[in-house]
């Protein structure tokens, strides 16, 4: 039998692609998701919780032809009831499939229209690669219920207040917005639209959409291969271009890169200021819209894109946030594909060094978008919807270059054991501290050889070390040791230096609590 | 193929024994959360945040012999690669269980003693019952790698201290210590030790703890019977009993029900004051041990119990945590079977009414205590930890009920939308309030019909509703609707009494924020 073989010792490790957070990495995303979550609360959204498990039917993986329907999500199967097979079960890969199964679920006790946000994990059965990680935090705000641009306004207006709630500077971000309608005008344009055989029509649809998408990794350059003769990639692998004549070209170019490029901004605003139009020239978004009006004016996808984005930003400008903040950018492609209006987009514009060393700047941390089919699948009914996700770690890696060099002492204080038979004195010490609102721990590992002690308190990043051996107690002293202080001694200056500032000295018991609090503030 | 198919609509139901939490629930356990951590981080804890997901391996439930060891957790096997069969991997199904695998993992990077804490979701796969889920929170502290008394006595303290800062009152609780020790010392007293035959020995020792076990549930009486002639259950069932004599049965009672008895602690008192011994008879926890050495006094197991007793109490005493909120109960067995020295519940003793109305305590939140074989299974080494597990869930429902009656109105104010072209002015107005810190949104819905728009605010449990027409806007006001006040006069008063109330009036557009910050000053 099984029970009594003699087991092995199992592996004490993550499973592959999972990985744990310590200390500071966890009070700091903490710290940054509840700054953001009392912003998304100032605006009247509400928290919503999720199960971290839904059935992989309301995912909508449901495959019935195969046996583990897991394509990209860790599932199992239920336990059978009699009969009937047991529901197949999945972690959630994402915030949305959720949202829309609650919204589905719960729509008449849901006020419309509903305003949620959310944040925490998600899985993805994926094969996992340095940084990346099959499970991740996601922190979601979206406005179900509504088609008012007025909500897309809103969510562009929340993420500015959250970026620099969390401490990113104004200046140091931009929101671009886009509409998924250019990119129907611009299949409207160039004739895609008109192409008669559905297969054929669908099939070039498909290739232009995919070639778009990849402008932020090709460039222009690579896009504009694929959109014509095709184009062969580092491995050396073929991809067969869409065969488009120059014209259709151009005119994908004409949005997608160049209608907010500072020259053609600047022609924009000579023929504005010649037809004395003062409330276009003075306005960037306006003569970007101009640049794409000459390219798709003639199209009915292009005046609906034009006039939603104008909406969204007037109502932000209206609110004070200015171009310095929100702008539309028509290269904004990312995701274009699954959204069916407004998308956006939040970058940092502050720049960073790349792998080689090279100034580069640091990039999207959040995106979102219109996207009107989110319940579809389970009640039949369209409902309008618009939201966001923040990219929580990469938000998190930015936060911490921003802070780069700023000192964080977060350790707690370590009172010292001396004489272990006086561990209610020490004890007390620390009961002290705490009460104080000082972060203090007393030492409990074996007191024998103190340098473990210090030790320790160097590993726990400890500020101030306390000593009370029995010549302090019968003198009513206390040593404090300046552990910040020692080592800057130690790294930077000559004994002779410092001598007038010693990092270890006596203080009166009463005193220690005053005392510590004072080298703390120093530090802070 | 399957493709082709049209699927059928998905049931849009969290998969059974989930849920979901909305809002105020969200919100209410978050700030919870967040108070215990930072009484966790004072006290020189380290947050631990391990991934959801753990090798079946790790978490000790591997079952060779068996195609699905997902006996109580939700377990998936991973894909093979190439003739490697993939790993089974499972949700964590509590908190202790990846400690002990991090430990193993990372200990020499981590300090020792590693103090930390955790909260987050765990699974189980049990069958699921009204109020119990199958997806809970749970909220842990340990101390790992000291065997020191002190370490507990810390725990203990903090717990307190936790409690009071989420809003237990002193005196509404109280945590009870006790040691898996007496239980041993008992077994030693009662001769189960000496039971020559190894099967016999351990099986007479399982009856009993099972039986001590049930005093929660079954009180004395149950108990007595299943350790002597038996016990035959509300549905008929009869366990069969231990066939204990008297003398056994009556140190079994003496030790965990009548040790901390009223008129056995006046008896052990009335001794004390005959052999003069004032630090004893003022001091009902030296009683209580004192009642029970008179039982277990001549085992070793039952001097060293009393030993880490004494320890933990003076230690908790001398930091100024008095008997008002930490008391040595031998009456205390739950998970003694688990543990392996000093154990600690705290229990609320406010009065609650049950299903039928009865007042009672409202009973435990937290438990935890100290357990030797950790990381053990690991790396073979014994590690000495001990830690505290709060019931998030029982927390949360006993702050409720403390809170009852205190209104909480956390909707946001509604700025209605009179005429829908002018929404940027109504934006305007949001945003000035939020620029203020006052939670507020506009209407986003169709705004045709305006009693839907109050409709809305009732739903949103909206303090106020900010109405701006055109007449308004000519005049430069805005009508502010007091929805508290006009709940208020709906529900109890005539229109006589409170016709110098009215509960919507015209104010100046520049005292917007300056006259909705008086009214929600007013509410809170």
């Amino acid at each position: 039998m099984a029970k009594d073989k003699k087991q092995p010792r199992p592996k004490a490790e993550t499973p592959k692609g999972f990985t744990d957070y310590f200390g500071q990495q966890v009070a700091e995303r903490t710290e940054m998701l509840s700054r953001i979550a009392a912003v998304y609360h100032r605006y009247g959204f509400d928290a919503l919780e999720t199960s971290a498990v839904e059935t992989v039917e309301a995912l909508g993986k449901f495959l019935p032809d195969v046996d583990r329907p897991n394509e990209g999500v860790f599932a199992w199967q239920e336990d059978a009831e009699g009969e009937k097979p047991g529901d197949w079960l999945a972690l959630r890969y994402d915030m949305t499939a959720p949202l829309a199964r609650v919204y589905a679920q719960h729509r008449n006790d849901l006020p419309t229209p509903y305003r949620r946000y959310t944040f925490g994990p998600v899985w993805r059965n994926e094969k996992p690669g340095p940084g990346r990680f099959r499970q991740f935090y996601q922190c979601d705000a979206d406005t179900v219920g509504t088609a008012s641009m007025a909500a897309d306004a809103e969510i562009c207006a929340m993420l500015a207040d959250a970026l620099e709630e969390v401490g990113i500077a104004r200046g140091d971000y931009v929101i671009r917005i886009n509409n998924r309608k250019v990119l129907n005008a611009v299949l409207e344009a160039i004739g895609v639209d008109n192409i008669f055989e559905d297969e054929r029509r669908e099939h070039v649809r498909g290739i232009t959409l995919r070639s778009i998408d990849k402008l932020d990794r090709l460039g222009w350059e690579g896009v504009e291969q694929l959109l014509t003769t095709g184009r062969k990639d580092e491995s050396g692998d073929f991809t067969a271009g869409a065969g488009f004549r120059q014209h259709a070209v151009d005119t994908i170019k004409a949005v997608f890169v160049d209608a907010r490029d500072s020259s053609n901004l600047e022609a924009a605003r000579d023929y504005a200021r010649s037809v004395g139009d003062r409330s276009w020239w003075t306005d960037d978004d306006r003569l970007v819209l101009y640049n794409i009006y000459t390219v798709l004016g003639n199209t009915s996808a292009g005046i609906d894109a034009m006039q939603e984005l104008i909406q969204i930003v007037d109502l932000c400008r209206k609110q004070g946030y200015g171009p310095d903040r929100i702008v539309i950018d028509p290269s904004v492609v990312r995701g274009l594909g699954y959204y069916t209006g407004p998308v956006y987009e939040a970058e940092l514009t502050f720049e960073i060094k790349d792998e080689k060393g090279r100034p580069r700047q640091f990039g999207s941390v959040a995106g979102g978008g219109r996207y009107d089919d989110l319940v579809k699948r389970f009640t039949g009914q369209s409902v309008p919807a618009t939201g966001i996700s923040i990219g929580v770690d990469r938000l998190l890696a930015a936060l911490r270059m921003r802070r780069q060099g700023q000192a964080q002492a977060d350790g707690p204080v370590v009172v010292t054991v001396m004489d272990r038979d006086r561990m209610a004195d020490y004890m007390a010490m620390v009961a002290e501290l705490r009460g104080a609102g000082i972060r203090a721990e007393v030492y409990l590992g074996n007191p024998k050889n103190f340098g473990n002690q210090l030790k320790y308190a160097d590993k726990r990043g400890s500020p101030v070390a306390v000593i009370e051996g029995a010549d302090e107690k019968s003198k009513g002293v206390v040593q404090i040791k300046d552990l910040v202080l020692g080592l800057q001694i130690a790294e930077n200056a000559t004994l002779e230096e410092w001598k007038d500032r010693p990092s270890q000295y006596e203080v009166p018991r009463s005193e220690l609590v005053a005392r510590v609090r004072g080298i703390l503030d120093g530090l802070a």
